[in-house]
């Protein structure tokens, strides 16, 4: 035994539950492919908004994901003990835009929605809006200030995540599981074994023998575009808040750094190259002047692709899967928000306990 | 004395000359500060194409242009011999196209203009463009064929020029030169002297000690922000010939490679910063998209900044300035285009004769 648990997958969910599980006092591996450049969390825009990401119908992964940001402020800031540095948390809040009234009046029913729930969601006009972002368009008619919102920068919640983690103990191999049997892993260069292994491996599920066969077949990357704009050194910065709109009938968001990086996305594509393309960099662009016209002026930093791990329902799956097999994969596009609840998850199972009960519509076995 | 010639500066016009001085027998150094980034020649688009370039009133220039298109293919067969390897040379032409009557307009004046003289212009339909180019936009309304201009894939030219060069027994060294007096170079590291000095630096021109300070002046960077795309291997080369258009006001331009990049440019902003900015991106992929929807589906391969050295009167600064200075300077959006005529311009030079003709209206002293 080499091991008490195995976590495979190195992105921000395989981090989080590995420190997670040192910190209780378990002799962990971490078993990471090692290319940061393939992890969706390494791309992502690190907002925390479970209701400006909520689909009609989907009332059971909203009540997940308003459990996770309850939750994960707390668990940042103990993360940020543990590892000795700061992730980045944002607390202004989102400012959701209207550019017409039809969009205004979408707004209008989010916020009744969000207040419905206990959310704050505040009405503001067109003139309140540029009193907040003084750089928005001229045409903005109205917006929503959620003010609960938050957003963290991945790169660097990620990067704490693995301090925090080797603190606490976790030997973080590198290799590629293609398969788990009981409590042992496979990679192409060694055999490891534990009482327990914990799957996280993203869309690496889909490829990982061991892995039940509705679940690998209930998860498909979604591509996704992303750009990151910088401040040249003779320009304020343009947004305080994260300001999300719909242009053309694509949502678009810009997500301010405390570093004045900003993060424009994002598209949602049903493929899975990591191709940069023409089409996607233009609209995405486009939407971020039509909103935030200052941006023309900034600096075009990075263009990057993730591949997010969608599953049939959009939920996560995670649960128990036998007596040594832990499943935590197909976080979608919630996986930096999910990360902390997931951990707290995986955690409760590692104890024998049930998770929160928000867990229970995303179990592996749903899907046979 | 090291050398019967120095050339300063090893973009495209210095290590041209520097080539032709060493094919004469000219022991010659060739003193580059070997940022290859900071050239513009390694940024251009590569098109051979002075009259789609030319403005009315610098008929002067576009007389210089010309004969400089007429050259080229003969320096490039020559340099192709010399080095070993090809240039990339495309003889396909360019497609002018319109997309509204007004821009047709326009294309039939410049068809006219180039018939008288003496260049081929065919009218053509907006159904022969689309025959021609099948992925052009459903919407261009007629176009013109210049079958006489050429391309030159820009980066394999300049690779080209260097390898002929040193075959040619030209010796690189590595050094910005801060002064140049009589036959002396001067740079932070050393000093070195020959004969002749010829004085190729782009825009580093203003900030050499030893050019004549009207000269100086008369030199500003001009920005320019360019793109090039490549095809996934899914997709078929969407375009054959270099094509060109207006769009909302600004000339558009898109050369193909053979290896299946596309070129897209370029801005034009009085600027000296390497920022590549939100703005100029959008635009650019905004009019690529306009003329040729296909290329949505490309993938954006690179961003980037030439600073292209720009002189008061747009024409390039050629000629002796007393016994043993030469200047090679201010080739603008021209450098590719001018450097066989500007190499056997300062060859002439160097034998103590006069350049061509219509050299005569590019001579340093007309800024004194």
């Amino acid at each position: 035994m080499d091991a008490d648990v195995i976590v495979v997958g190195g992105g921000v969910i395989g981090t989080a539950i590995a420190w997670r599980a040192a910190t209780a006092g378990r002799d962990t591996v971490l078993l990471d492919p090692g290319e940061a450049a393939e992890k969706a969390s390494e791309v992502a825009a690190g907002m925390l908004a479970p209701v400006s990401e909520s689909v009609f119908g989907e009332e059971n992964l909203l009540a997940l994901n308003l459990r996770a940001l309850d939750r994960f402020p707390s668990f940042a800031e103990e993360l940020e003990a543990a590892a000795g540095f700061h992730v980045g948390l944002r607390t202004e809040g989102t400012l959701n835009v209207a550019l017409d009234s039809g969009d205004l009046a979408a707004l209008r029913r989010m916020g009744e929605f969000r207040r419905g729930i206990g959310l704050p969601a505040e009405e503001v006009t067109g003139r309140e809006c540029r009193r907040l972002e003084p750089f928005l368009a001229s045409n903005v008619a109205g917006g929503l200030l959620a003010k609960g919102d938050l957003s963290v920068d991945n790169r660097r919640y990620t990067r704490t995540l693995r301090a925090a983690a080797a603190r606490a103990g976790v030997r973080e191999m590198t290799g590629r599981a293609t398969a788990i049997d009981g409590g042992t892993v496979h990679t192409p260069e060694r055999t490891i074994t534990a009482a327990t292994v914990v799957a996280a491996p993203g869309n690496g599920v889909t490829r990982l023998d061991g892995i039940p066969g509705p679940v690998r077949k209930a998860i498909r990357p979604v591509k996704g575009q992303i750009l990151r704009v910088r401040h040249p050194g003779t320009i304020p910065p343009v947004a305080t808040r994260t300001i999300r709109a719909m242009v053309v009938g694509r949502e678009a968001y810009l997500v301010p750094r405390e570093d004045g990086e900003i993060v424009i996305g994002a598209t949602q594509e049903e493929r899975a190259d990591r191709d940069i393309t023409v089409g996607a960099v233009h609209d995405l662009l486009g939407d971020a002047r039509a909103v935030l016209p200052a941006v023309s002026e900034l600096i075009l930093a990075e263009t990057s692709v993730g591949l997010r791990p969608g599953s049939t329902d959009n939920g996560p799956v995670v649960g128990r899967e036998g007596e040594d097999l832990i499943i935590a994969a197909g976080h979608f596009r919630n996986g930096i928000l999910l990360s902390a609840v997931t951990a707290d998850a995986v955690t409760a199972l590692l104890d024998g306990k049930d998770p929160a009960p928000e867990w229970a519509p995303f179990t592996p076995g749903r899907f046979q």
